[in-house]
């Protein structure tokens, strides 16, 4: 590091995305999002982020313009080895700096290519030019080197764009290379997330404490996120002090428990079926899942979790009514008398399922996930969740928006949600559950 | 529309997303993908993309380059009441306009507040302020309008950022006002999806294909795309005559199928479950599958397909080994000399789930998704996959890569592939099979 460089201000940085390809949809540049991860974490805020086709002329404006405003600029892809790979020629044209082969970038290209058994064809010479003065930075995972080129108060960083070359790399050099410049402020992140409100009900709740929050020494920016029956608030703290942001995160994180209640799962960005596994671990408990509109997505999600297998013992998709008769029991006049998406049904296939495999805790869900089924008393979306235990019976209707993916997306959070608070012995959320004067029928 | 604006070349445009939020992980600006999308449809290809924050000066001088490269600019975001919303602003400035108060704008937003029987705040009044001589574009969905501003040989249009309220404005916008500028060109694209190779050997036969469809009068693009388990070919194509375009994509499309030959399950987008539906349908069978590893994963995507309760019955996700001999018939003397992932136990599922319940083809899935469980004989990503039908018998030992949210990803992938290829009469391909130097043994 020379001594200009660490002179000037690290605070903030740009990302330049180089390659046509990342225009087109459905491609989706995610190195930044990668990079501003790893530059928030040592304190480094991202000012602008930029995505430019390969034309030399815009890329060498668009740099152009970032070396005027930032003094950490982060250029990713187009070092290839093709014509198309134009970001070590437009940098060094604005910079000032002649291209110059690199005898030890030739020579581990050769290796590379010699390493498979092949020749290196002539094209890949050009990995080897590096700008006058820039450091290399070795690639494990390809051909071709990351470059660090300082001038006077800046820094450049030329990337490889294949994320399984990038990552590594830009990981090593912030830890190694910029966490030293960016002085001692970092951002500091808690997130919390939660089941059980709409996301207005969360706001009139939340933004309040949240804008108060904004002022004051140490100010904390929330953003919110939110998924199929979840919410996420993101809270984020710049301050030099470790224990001081711990400190004004824990308090907010506390404020905010204080106020949402048994809805917050976790403060630590864990997901719902992480959380529940914990859960049924504590308790000592295995589960049981007995599936109609969610069709192995609650299954699934159970059994995405590492370990799952010491409390997931077996899980039943029960699509046709004969199924949830022959597997689970459920009495064909019961299906007959309330239909197959109803509470009683969904408690039927909740206590055969626990019954058949013996475990502790059952859960049962039945509904109808569209885009054809629904009818005027039971519209898509409807769906009867029911958890069964020893010593409880919990069964809700819930009318979920949106589409079949969604609705199924939301069925298995709220089957979790719900297993997560009998498991806890906390109390099941009323959100989207179908109000008494909905109350279905039939 | 002037004279002066269809004069000029509409080929290009430019995105700014507007927002400090967009710039913080893990928001992603999904806002200008579906810009994009929406132009290459009527033949106008982005140029460059910019994210910016909410800085005046940076807002302004991000767009000014814009303006002064390419002379269609798109602003996404920054439209609301409060002082961070700079977008308006920062364009009337730099485009050297005042701005006035609409009344009608004004009007709208009034009434908009009346309707929830609210009083308006006075913070909104700034949404009712428009440069002068911009077009006011409704906004059905919130307080917010559109703007449309000509200058010579210019277009910037100013969007809300909220994407339910950007996006139908967007499509309006770009049928009603911008299809008619943009010339006769359209973007044509077509999606081919495979399965049964990896990426390295079908860009071994597909490379020197494409890469000669570059040249030459109506030259294709094609961008790869990688799933677990999944390869997908973008072609595109930019053509004044849709039979042109569409006669030089079905000759391509038809070149890559007799290469690639029966891995590819899809050449107009359409998922492998989908595609597996329809061949269950031709034949009029009926599914069920026994999942260990995949945890549900496999009886999720079947039964992500609309209609899918026509074909799917029931599943089991059996994870013990006593719900795996219980629940499907597998011998425990089977699990005991082959083990639980192996090829007889895969079988046995299969064959098990298909007696169970009564169906045309019977799937079974036995793995390790790891972290933990893997051997030195079996690692963590080897996976065994039976399909079993009166005539046919099927099975097979994979190696995937990666973690385990992936190795379930590529092991549902696979089993529906071979559920394709059994359907389909077609021979089960070869790719991440074990090979026999490497069997598994105990």
């Amino acid at each position: 590091m020379t001594g200009v460089a660490a002179a000037a201000d690290w605070a903030w940085a740009e990302i330049i995305a180089v390659g046509s390809e990342l225009l087109v949809p459905p491609r989706v540049d995610t190195n930044s999002i990668f990079i501003s991860d790893a530059l928030n974490a040592i304190g480094i805020q991202v000012r602008a982020k930029a995505i430019v086709g390969d034309r030399r002329g815009d890329l060498a404006a668009v740099f152009r313009e970032a070396l005027a405003r930032t003094p950490l600029v982060i250029l990713c892809g187009g070092l290839g080895p093709t014509d198309d790979d134009l970001t070590r020629d437009a940098v060094a044209d604005v910079l000032g700096l002649p291209l110059e082969e690199h005898a030890g970038v030739l020579e581990r290209i050769r290796q590379r290519f010699a390493h498979r058994a092949r020749p290196m064809p002539d094209v890949n010479r050009r990995q080897a030019l590096v700008p006058r003065g820039a450091v290399v930075i070795p690639n494990e995972q390809g051909t071709a080197p990351g470059l660090w080129i300082e001038r006077a108060q800046q820094i450049v960083i030329l990337l490889p764009g294949p994320p399984g070359e990038l990552k590594p790399m830009f990981s090593r050099i912030a830890e190694d290379r910029l966490a030293v410049l960016a002085g001692a402020e970092r951002v500091y992140r808690r997130t919390l997330r939660l089941c059980g409100r709409t996301e207005s009900e969360v706001e009139q709740v939340a933004f309040p404490i949240y804008s108060a929050w904004m002022t004051g020494p140490v100010p904390i920016e929330t953003t919110v996120l939110t998924a199929p029956a979840q919410i996420e608030l993101h809270l984020t703290v710049r301050s030099a002090s470790e224990p001081a942001a711990a400190a004004r995160l824990d308090a907010a994180v506390a404020q905010l428990r204080v106020e949402l209640g048994d809805d917050v799962f976790s403060v630590d960005g864990r997901p719902l079926e992480v959380v529940v596994g914990e859960g049924l671990r504590r308790k000592g408990w295995r589960v049981a899942a007995a599936e109609s509109c969610t069709g192995g997505l609650l299954s699934s999600r159970l059994t995405d979790v590492p370990g799952s297998s010491d409390y997931v013992v077996a899980n039943a998709v029960c699509y046709s009514n004969e199924s949830k008769t022959s597997w689970l029991g459920v009495p064909p006049a019961t299906i007959a008398d309330h239909g197959a998406v109803s509470e009683p049904v969904a408690m039927a296939m909740a206590e055969g399922i626990r019954r058949r495999t013996g475990v502790e805790i059952g859960v049962g869900v039945t509904g109808i996930a569209g885009p054809t089924g629904g009818s005027e008393s039971k519209p898509v979306g409807t769906v009867a969740v029911a958890v069964v235990t020893a010593d409880a019976r919990v069964v809700r209707t819930y009318r979920f928006p949106g589409g079949r993916l969604r609705v199924k997306q939301f069925a298995s959070q709220m089957a979790l949600d719900m297993i997560r608070r009998v498991v806890d012995g906390c109390e099941v959320s009323g959100a989207f559950v179908v109000r008494p004067s909905q109350e279905l029928r039939g």
